[in-house]
């Protein structure tokens, strides 16, 4: 059942790469305490920070939103696991997921999203990279949950299936869940990534509700110009928002729904606070 | 079984797209003819072309090909069916399809590939435009058939989902078949907006051999710069290319394989007697 949010918006969460923190000279260039301040003033309910805004000062920046009544819902990312891009040697990226973890157990984040990287050279297709994910996350996953930190599978749009993505699909992610088999692990489902799935619903019920560990809002533009920086605000596009809500709902998910918007062209452009009141508005109006 | 053409490849085909016939001023330049001898005196077995290059010069063309020894394995394309490029009103998208079956029987084409066009204006999620893109070729078929004419439904990669197709999986693609119920429909599958879909195989079989109206051939780089126009020779990628035609041909199908590269910035940029010997080579050693 779709609950009813007309009159507040606290299962609302703020990724911050929505204010544009990742490109120099856009966007807000606020604190993360800034970011906990106005998120809490417009009576959002939780926010996602990246890495690169918390670097040492984890437990700092958790403290201040805890005693500000914000959930830190979330922390992006782990290090890419496979793929052209990720660390090398495999015991690099391995203490950089550890230090990921670290770092959202410190932040007291819950939820540590991992975006699994792509297909690992000289491999072909999917199969391999995939079970070398397995592998990772089968191993780091004890040790996120001693932390009391779990870990989300995201899947990205088959665009970023070569270079930032094997995983690709809620199908393998969910696929993935069960070969690792730990408590620990689950999925987060993001508008973006899998609107254009007609069996999302289906995977989605398959996943259940205790897998499901977040769920990211923006929307597809029907002319999408840059696959990376060109998201669209709630309401701007093509995804079925309502749909998804409900069908990610209709599985038993009941936490925060988080909006991320990379948007370099338009809504990194504008004023912090009015994209802010936008994402609320849209939030009401149109997810 | 995979069939062995160690020593020959009549079984290659050329989509001209693959020697930029779309771009002023790159590309072969060919005339529809000239295609045709240099696809006999290379040994291919077949040539698929694009409405623009045939103009009212069908039953020529198609002649010309056949005392030649070549097949024209099919033709490029129906209009979009739905969609914001759809062309308006509903009648004139029509009569255009008519025109294109025309065409295609004209030329003694086999198959016409239909791309269906992006989300229905007005509607949200693929739904909607999934069942319209349903009645226009339920509509449609008949005539085809009494052409001789096969309709190929392609699928196109999720990242075109807005804009030019609302149909990205062979699952749905199928599905499209299956409501439409009409032996003379059928899919195209092309290795560049398929290859990340590790439930492919399945999909492929469930098709069967009988709906399987083309298969083809390129490869998705793994940086890929440009969604429309940087695809990948054959090899320079990372799609598993021998397991995607295993499981084409274990579904049935023992129709040409067809390369289609779009390449503005590289091998559109070669001569057309390389790009086309290329083609063999890594048809042969790594398709």
């Amino acid at each position: 059942m779709m609950r009813d949010f007309s009159d507040d918006h606290s299962a609302l969460a703020l990724n911050t790469a929505t204010l544009g923190h990742n490109v120099e000279g856009q966007g807000a260039g606020w604190s993360p305490e800034q970011v906990i301040d106005t998120c809490c003033e417009l009576g959002l309910g939780g926010v996602v920070f990246w890495r690169r805004e918390i670097g040492g000062a984890a437990v700092r920046i958790g403290d201040y939103a805890r005693r500000s009544g914000l959930t830190v819902a979330g922390l992006c990312r782990t290090p890419f696991l496979v793929g052209p891009s990720a660390p090398q040697p495999r015991q690099k990226m391995l203490d950089d997921f550890e230090a990921s973890i670290d770092m959202a157990a410190g932040l007291g984040a819950g939820v540590l999203t991992i975006v699994t990287g792509g297909v690992e050279p000289g491999t072909k297709g999917m199969g391999e990279s995939l079970k070398r994910v397995a592998e990772t996350v089968a191993e780091m996953a004890p040790l996120a949950d001693r932390r009391g930190v779990r870990l989300a599978l995201e899947p990205l749009h088959p665009v970023y299936g070569g270079d930032r993505s094997c995983l690709v699909t809620v199908r393998d992610a969910v696929d993935l869940c069960e070969a690792i088999g730990h408590p620990a692990v689950g999925i987060a489902v993001d508008v973006y990534h899998v609107w254009w799935d007609t069996s999302l619903a289906g995977q989605l019920a398959r996943a259940g509700g205790q897998r499901i560990l977040g769920y990211h809002l923006c929307d597809w533009l029907a002319e999408t110009r840059d696959v990376l920086l060109d998201r669209g605000m709630m309401g701007d596009g093509v995804a079925d928002l309502k749909s998804i809500r409900s069908a990610v709902e209709q599985a038993g998910y009941d936490g925060l729904c988080e909006v991320e918007i990379f948007s370099a062209n338009d809504w990194w452009k504008k004023p912090p606070r009015d994209v802010l009141q936008t994402c609320i508005e849209r939030f009401r109006s149109v997810c």
